[in-house]
């Protein structure tokens, strides 16, 4: 088990949020996605730890920056 | 044929002028919606005069508040 914290920058509202939690947990292995809008900490659980191209892939996917 | 112009607040997405055009574009008679997300301004084409509380409905519902 992995938990691993990212930072997402350009959020602005619940549908942003939920955007990235969406796309980061169709990333394989990852189990929980928890997203903080206010901070756009972003922490994961993963039963390995993630690659950091395939979060980032994720999170430009749904719009937004990986910091 | 009516169009009409309301001012919504609160939206700060694109996903947020996707909410508020999906909801107003739910209420009868309605042909088109355009938000414009800067402004806050959203044109609405319809069969006929909508009732405000009809669109007062359909922002808030979309989690919004029509100024």
């Amino acid at each position: 088990m992995s938990s691993e914290t990212f930072t997402v920058t350009g959020m602005t509202c619940g549908h942003c949020a939920a955007s990235v939690r969406e796309e980061i947990g169709e990333i394989a292995g990852v189990s929980k996605v928890e997203v903080n809008l206010e901070t756009g900490q972003v922490d994961v659980d993963s039963t390995a730890p993630l690659a950091r191209a395939d979060v980032e892939r994720a999170v430009t996917e749904a719009g937004y920056q990986l910091a």
